[in-house]
Formats: structure tokens, sequence, C-alpha cells
């Protein structure tokens, strides 16, 4: 790609510029979003060689995933994607074929979820870099699914499998593609997490009380979704784990439960709720029960207190 | 900095979480932007060895410079700047005095334009980068000031002053801190241009048809401002320019109108308006006028056609 104008053309060609939300598009020196109910706002980075390799990422996958961890936090607000912006930091090494294919897969994935590119800033860099900042609404009552709102005795529950993304990410790294085969819905967790925006609108309407996205491990998120004075007392056995996460586990001779709960990049959902609201909540698709708040901060895992640091891409 | 946890105390010592537009800050997956108006939103890369270089910017400028380039977007649009996203990309090699220079530096910027921190990302990498997302409100009566609103015969006007900032970063490329010395004035406008709130919003009350923020040089962003059936002659003599700008032309034997009409990143305002609006308009304070909308696409200064491409950041 020669020139910014040649790339915006080719921006232009994959994302229409109107949507619902939108009163004007972008390609002014801000694009106007409409009033009325409010927005919720988050930004993540997706960076290469921090959150993702270009040597098992294909560029779809890149495309696909820098967005999906921006819907998620959206999801776990128990909202509804509208608009994003996008940021690209953009090597000059790579060839027409790959921004046709980042785009396109952008795109599809954007399309799938009503949200419009409301604008953005492009540059060079030596590495690929995306930064999105995602806008959403709370369609019905305007209620967003906020942390810190549980209470002890509440229950626990998450929604996607925990440990498969910390599992695809350390076979790819080891297997490089030989991983592919041997887990690949580990694998396929890794590069192509499915943010869960329709469960987390099921939730709230089920009445979880919080709701958050588990992107750094469930051992980091927790205590931020509990809040300073609240604990967990997890029940969490292998057999309710993903077979590729206890295979993985088993390969590399580490406890699958311990795995689980470390791992980060799984984009499930974490939530609480009444012991009464359960039923309801049960009938949303992939609800799992985890546990129960407790009075005492920290985290007891099948009768043990664990204590582990999680995921942290700032200190890598 | 040595954790994510540390960096996010010293933002939270820096940064206010809560402000009029802003329900619910930053903190959850998600803040939540008050309903009711229109949003504005726009997002810009600040980039080291791209847009900044760090042997001249201090952090204060850095910090400064990162927000201000955004808060320019808001201003273009005639609107008020209420909060802000940021994603940044942090070398591990800077001290913690670095982060608190440009925390502070960018915190003033905000509380000066009572702007919140929202949320954003934090992010290991090998250059600093910033990436902020901008939100603006169009106070009393919801009329932003878009592009593309002239017509043959207008008035074409800017506040701020051109080829300020083209000559500031030259002369500090060239001579480096001697620059400071030689052109203080166009060092600064590089360093720390002026966000125009102010001007923006008194422009719109005053009757601008419309505005626009004038970052990548007239030269190119003015056909983006007139749209591709409109053209513009333009009369500018040195006269009219910054002596900074002329003496700096001068020593390096080229012609000032042409660095004014060239110089990206000037962050001035460019305007439109109705010949009989302009005795209204002439009153807020800097307006230059400039020369007048043709029914001829292209740009004519001084009577010779003008071909020249600007500063495009992306084909650096």
């Amino acid at each position: 790609m020669k020139s910014e104008e040649q790339f915006l053309k080719l921006i232009d060609a994959h994302f229409p510029r109107e949507g619902q939300a939108v009163t004007l598009g972008r390609g002014d020196d801000c694009a106007v979003l409409a009033g009325g109910e409010p927005f919720c706002v988050s930004s993540d980075l997706f960076l290469e060689d921090v959150h993702f390799r270009r040597d098992y990422f294909s560029a779809a996958d890149i495309g696909y995933k820098a967005l999906a961890v921006n819907i998620s936090d959206i999801a776990a607000m128990g909202a509804l994607p509208v608009a994003f912006n996008m940021d690209l930091m953009a090597p000059a090494d790579l060839p027409d074929e790959f921004w046709d294919e980042f785009l396109h897969s952008m795109a599809m994935l954007a399309r799938q979820n009503d949200m419009v590119l409301t604008g953005g800033d492009l540059c060079r860099a030596d590495k690929l870099g995306v930064s999105i900042t995602v806008f959403g609404v709370a369609k019905g009552g305007g209620r967003f699914l906020t942390r810190g709102n549980c209470a002890k005795g509440d229950v626990l529950f998450t929604v996607g499998d925990l440990g498969m993304a910390r599992a695809g990410f350390m076979a790819l790294e080891s297997l490089k593609d030989k991983a592919r085969e041997a887990f690949p819905a580990a694998v396929n967790a890794h590069l192509r997490p499915k943010p869960k925006v329709l469960i987390g609108t099921l939730l709230k309407a089920a009445g979880a009380k919080g709701l958050m996205d588990v992107s750094d491990g469930l051992a980091r998120d927790l205590p931020r979704f509990l809040g300073p004075d609240l604990g967990a007392d997890i029940a969490l056995k292998a057999e309710q784990l993903n077979g590729n996460v206890v295979a993985f586990a088993l390969a590399m001779g580490v406890d699958p439960v311990e795995e689980a709960i470390l791992g980060g990049e799984d984009y499930a959902l974490l939530g609480c709720a009444n012991f009464m609201d359960m039923p309801r909540i049960e009938t949303v698709p992939g609800v799992t029960v985890i546990g129960a708040v407790t009075d005492k901060p920290g985290l007891v895992v099948n009768g043990e207190p664990f204590d582990a640091a999680g995921f942290d891409h700032f200190e890598q």
C-alpha cells in the first residue's frame, strides 16, 4: 500500500460509513454518534509480539481478534456494540493482500455485530499494531452490567472455556503449526476468541448482578470483579474443563485446573447472581457455576488457598 | 514503573475518574458516557520517531501534545471536549520521573478543558506511542461545524500561524537545541500546539459555515475541506506570516509563503463563511482572511496554480 489515500480507499471498500447510531460518518475532523442513550466505551491495544505473532496469526486472524477483544468488553457490560474507531500502525513491508485479508476479516465481524467504523488514524511503524476504541449501548432500559455488585453468598459463574486460549497460545509457541492438529480447539480459542454479545444480553435479562470480561485470567480478574472486601470459594474439577486444556496440561506436566484459573485471554464472561436467580441464569447457553462469593478476600480453589499473578501484558 | 498496578496508581493520582459527562468512570470493562446530546469522536496516534522525537521533546511536551492534537479535532467541530481514552505503549527503559511529567502535563491540559480520562490500555513496546480517542459535545443547539459546506464566493479564513510548526520541526531537526534560541515561537508551535476550543465555539456562534483542523498542511487539507467540485483562490503575502516562518524560510533559501502553505501540524483552524457574515467572523481573535472559494477545483496562490502534496505521516 503506497499512500495513505490508497489505504483509505481500501478501508472504504470494506467498511460502510453509515449506521443506525451514527449521525455523521468518518471522514471529517470527528464522526458524530447519535444522542439519546448513554454510550459505553472501551479501548484495547493489539500489538505484534505482545498480543500476537505474525508467524502463526494470519492477516485474517489479526484483523478479527483486534476487534473481537474490544467487542468482548461491550459484551461484558451486557451491552450491544454499535461503532468503533481504529488507530492502525502499519509496517511498510506488508503486501496489499495482507491488508485486504486483515480488513475483510475485521469487516465481517463488524457486520455481524452491526458496527460502523467511525474513524481512526493511520501511521507507519516498525511493528503492526492496532488500537481500537469501541462504543456500545445498553438497549432496553439502559442498565449496564458492572463489576463490584456481588455480595456474600452470591453464585459465581462463567461462560466460555477457561484456560483454552492459554493452552492454545503455549501450544503455538512451543509446537508452532503442529499445535493446530494436536490442540485445534485451544489454538482456535487463542486466534479467534468469540465475543459473547448475545450471551451478555441474555445474562442481563436473566438477572445477573454483575458481569466481567476475563482477559487476564480468573486469578487476576476475579479480585477485580469482587472488590477489596470479598473473596471466592471456587470448585473446579478437571472434568469440567475442555479436553484440549486437560490434554495440553498433561502433556506439559502441569495441573489443568491451575492452568485454567491462570489462563489469560479467554475472553470468557465471569458473572455473579443471587442464588434465587440461578435457575433463570442457567437457561443461558454455556453457563458453568464455578463457586460462591465469600466475605474473606482471596481465592480458595477446591478447598486450598490459591495465590498466583495471572497474565500481565505489561510485565512481560 | 515495574508493574501495571503501579502505573495505574500513578494514572489515578493524576486523573480524576469523575466528570459531568461521565456516568461510570474508568476501571470497569467500559466507562459510560451520559446519554442526551450527541457525541463527536476522533482518534489520533502520537508515535515516537513518527510524530515526535525523544531527543528534543520533553516528557511534558509529549504528554501535552498527544492530547492537544486530539482536542484540536473537537475544536474544529465547534464542539467542547469532555472525555478521552488513552492506549499507551510504554518502553520499559523510561524512569518513573518521565511518566510523572508526562502524565502531569497531560492532566493539566485535560483539566483546563474539563476532560475526564475514561479508560484505555497499557502495554510494553519498543517505542513510546500514544493512541487517544477523544469525545466532545456541541453545547447549545447541537450543531457541529463539518467540512464540505462551502459554496463559490465564500470567504476562506484561518486562525493560527500557518507554517510555524513545520518551521519549528525543521529547525529542531537541523539545529537541535540551538533552534530554541533562533526560532522560539516556531519551536513552541511544534512542541506545544494550542488547541483552539474557545475559538471554534466563537466561530460557530459567529456564523461560520464550515471548519477544519489543518493538520497535514493547507495544500493537502484545503481540497478535503472544499470537496471535489470546488477550488480556492488564495492571497497570502509573506508579511502576513509569523516572523519566525519568514526568518527560517530565508535561512533555508526557500519561499516563506510556499512553506506556510505546505506546512503540516500547525493545528490551525480553516473555515469558510458567507461574505455577509465576515464582519462577525472577524471579531473572533486571530482570524486571517486567506482567500475565496471558486468553482474551479485546485489551488491558486497569489495568482499562480499551486501543486504540492503537503505532509503525510504515512508516506514518510
